[in-house]
């Protein structure tokens, strides 16, 4: 039987344009924050694992960002797993090591996520999945597929274009107290919808930013709670269930029946129901997915995401408030880095230290990504269940 | 307490230029060769992880090549983890694999490894490990560094540019009786020394060649063995030790300590010693590089190596073969698949299956992978223990 795996440290950078800062000194930082907040040295770590999409297309280092960053630190003599999954690479990072600790072999395992997507800058060809290349020159790039996805949502559910509005105007009043995001200035629902066309409806604000940055967790397992004396802000990880595509033509565009499946199932491990979720980070690249995020991970019926947002049943005082950290949207979304800001967020709010942004006695929370498009699904989702 | 780990099955293709095949067609086939060999089918498959090393760089797919692989094959809904560690890549697959049945959370797992590597060809550049590129620039390739080494180890301990020769000489007639090998022709010791000058000593028969090809292994938990048929040709995993670098300047450049290190802790782990290993592979991807592995390995006493070929140690009826299959050097090393291919060897050589090549009565077997260059040390070094 697997052992019961703890997160007992999150550390991140702030998130944000870093074109002069190298992939060691944003691991680095956040690597440093995590163990601190855990309050565990780098020699006390027993496994690293590092997840990064691009890091060889962009940076030419497709091997080895996990010994870097493991080198400026002092950690070396261990382990060091470096995993790719498309935007879920820094879920599938949290995932092995969790594993990692949960075989009864290792204590201590960093899970590190980090992305420098501004190396992109100049390149001009459309970023895409890996071997989507030849849809993406044709113009079928992730918001060209969100875009029309948002048109069949309004056609068959009448969602509104206000309604995708709200998605940004709230996670931008999240994003003003997050010390982590790159966007922190307010707009207003007549703002989102006047901003520069993108892939119509969606506009510049319906849209994540282009992002560079780190972030990290320490795992631990149950039997170092107290000597290494993390017990007392230790998060329970309740299950955490990534599961790649179904690689079927979608009956349906506006639901990712991966998603509704692994949720499904991270429910079913943790002995959780979705209506216990206090907080929830799911994948808002773009406004439309969020809303259909609320509705595949069971935190609304579907169909009725739109109304869920304007209802406010995602805001604080909610029904569950989603992307407090600020989400994808205003925090940004360093491709490798991002499953791992989520679980900063979660373990943020399960501590009780959000500050303004807090949910008010916070116990469950929920991280979720849908990373990389592939033969008509997606590649690959990522849902985990932490308590508190 | 981490569950017992069996391999149940391998599988491979036939390694050398393949210019005019996919990564997706290499990975099927081997794929399925080992799907086969284990008797599992595709859907018993839990967790599937897949070791490249450059499958980003030289093929724009840094992420997705586990799930393309699974997805030709329809194997899908499970997790999947690609993995990514220099030449040390497929050992990390088996690695993570091992892990993953371990845990106690799946019962199949299935590791991959493969790699393209003429796609670089007519690129130019010398090819060295992530983020050595200057070095590379500056003339500092591997074929250099082992050079510099072959030459410090002939100075220190009297070793022989024949010896090293003989390690060629050795390997290819493994070779000759191994289908799944690049190159088979039978060479001299006179002809290794006569051919082209790659980096003094070293000649091209003394270097790997450039190779694409596909590894894999299936592995179960123990509690399967008999549910799905597969205990009599079960191979156990004794360990499975993987370390990245220590970062220090090399007190002694003829010594890989990393891999002492880890060679030690594999066999105190499994409670086996060097003296009972009865087959090897290891990472000759240069001639002196097999004989330090003996070394290293604790196979014969340092400084000896040049001896232990020589005096037939490492042959067939001496005291431990070494390359059976045929080693990297006459195999090919394409570097995500190398590690698994190791593991295909030694499977069929514990199962008494290596027919022309078969070591008499062999009941342990040893992988050793030495993967990538970083900080004056090596990045990850890879040793396995198997049994039957």
């Amino acid at each position: 039987m697997a052992d019961k795996v703890f997160v007992v440290g999150v550390g991140m950078t702030a998130f944000g344009r870093s074109p002069d800062r190298s992939l060691r000194s944003l691991g680095r930082e956040a690597t440093l924050n995590a163990l601190r907040d855990a309050g565990v040295g780098p020699r006390d770590v027993g496994v690293l694992v590092c997840g990064t999409a691009r890091s060889g297309m962009l940076q030419g280092r497709e091997s080895g960002v996990g010994q870097l960053v493991g080198w400026e630190l002092g950690i070396n003599q261990i382990p060091v797993y470096n995993v790719k999954n498309y935007c879920a690479s820094g879920s599938t990072s949290f995932d092995v090591a969790r594993l990692a600790v949960a075989s009864g072999e290792h204590d201590v395992a960093l899970a590190i996520g980090l992305e420098k997507l501004t190396a992109r800058a100049g390149k001009g060809a459309t970023l895409t999945s890996d071997g989507m290349e030849i849809e993406g020159d044709l113009g079928f790039s992730p918001p060209a597929y969100f875009g029309m996805l948002a048109r069949r949502h309004m056609e068959q559910y009448g969602t509104t274009r206000e309604q995708m509005a709200m998605v940004t105007v709230k996670n931008r009043r999240f994003s003003a107290h997050n010390p982590y995001t790159q966007y922190k200035d307010q707009v207003t629902v007549d703002e989102v919808l006047a901003a520069k066309p993108i892939a119509e409806p969606l506009t510049l604000l319906d849209c994540c930013p282009t992002t560079d940055g780190a972030a990290a967790a320490v795992l631990v397992s149950e039997r170092v709670l107290d000597r290494l004396r993390v017990r007392a802000r230790a998060v329970k990880v309740e299950a955490s269930v990534l599961r790649t595509g179904i690689y079927e033509q979608l009956k349906d565009m506006t639901t990712f029946e991966l998603d509704v499946r692994s949720s499904r199932l991270a429910y079913e491990n943790a002995g959780i129901g979705p209506e216990d979720v206090d907080v929830a980070e799911v994948h808002d690249a773009f406004t439309i997915a969020e809303i259909t995020h609320y509705e595949d991970l069971g935190l609304c019926a579907k169909g009725e995401g739109g109304q869920f947002v304007e209802s406010g049943a995602s805001d604080l005082g909610g029904k569950v408030a989603v992307s407090t950290s600020g989400g994808l949207l205003t925090r940004g979304h360093p491709l490798g880095a991002t499953g791992l800001a989520q679980v900063h967020e979660i373990v943020m709010q399960l501590r009780g230290e959000a500050g303004e942004r807090q949910v008010d006695g916070a116990k469950v929370g929920l991280t979720h990504v849908a990373g990389g498009f592939m033969e008509n699904d997606i590649a690959t989702s990522a849902v985990a269940l932490l308590s508190r």
